[in-house]
């Protein structure tokens, strides 16, 4: 496969981008897409919030294909990777005043490297175990996601 | 707390090094003690081996004491943690022929923080799920740990 730079336009966030793609068009897995929300597009990663109303639930993806293990990140964007990952968790311990984080790669389902960014609390549906696979999600109504989308994009500003 | 540079001689190894601790001796918390076998000790964190020998499992202690969320780590020292996370996998990788690794910093039962690294394999005893409260863990034998301590110290050699 050839990759030569591609410059692109993408709407994002009420306007027009030009991006420097060097690779093929990112492509976000199906499940990872039907689960969550679009919150923002990081320098590296695009952020989600995972559809379940139970938990104050991030999704970090790289947008690069073909990655699979957390050691996969390229040595070059390794430091972006895990300000992102922090930049996650700072957004939701502000925003929900989360007792714990819980930040895993796990990928055995959804193949695409992704990262849980999970506020947690003792009392939350799940505590201690860890959220994945307990009982059924419970999803956003629009009007709780449009606010919690907005909240933690200016709780992620840099 | 009034931090000063205290040098102090640690045996390890078969031998006694001298160590530098900008603060009180590392203290590992008595859960992760009881769960797991001492592997190695690298320039951040202390290396276990979960008790499991179900899951090739080695564990990440950051030798410093008050530490809870992924995010807590010194910025000076985030280089070095994301460098040994990565040392653990290829080491797991190149030990087991993982199929796939999991990488998660929970610490909902054991408040220090402490980053797993799982080897998985599309046969293993929790496959998809995530290993954590599946089932009965199955220690190893005296001969089988020696064995894969001393084959993942020398997987991990720099």
């Amino acid at each position: 496969m050839v990759c030569l730079p591609v410059l692109t336009m993408v709407f994002h966030r009420d306007r027009w981008h030009l991006q420097t793609d060097m690779s093929e068009k990112f492509s976000l897995h199906s499940r990872l897409a039907a689960d969550t929300f679009l919150v923002d597009d990081w320098p590296l990663c695009r952020v989600l919030l995972m559809n379940d109303s139970r938990f104050p639930w991030l999704i970090l993806v790289p947008r690069q294909n073909g990655l699979r293990d957390f050691d996969e990140i390229a040595a070059g964007d390794k430091p972006t990777f895990f300000a992102e990952i922090d930049r996650a968790s700072r957004a939701l311990r502000a925003e929900t005043s989360a007792e714990k984080l819980n930040v895993a790669a796990l990928g055995n389902m959804v193949p695409q490297l992704h990262v849980h960014v999970v506020a947690r609390f003792a009392a939350d549906a799940a505590w201690p175990a860890p959220v994945w696979g307990v009982g059924e999600a419970i999803p956003y109504s629009t009007l709780q996601v449009d606010a919690l989308i907005v909240a933690l994009r200016d709780a992620a500003k840099l």
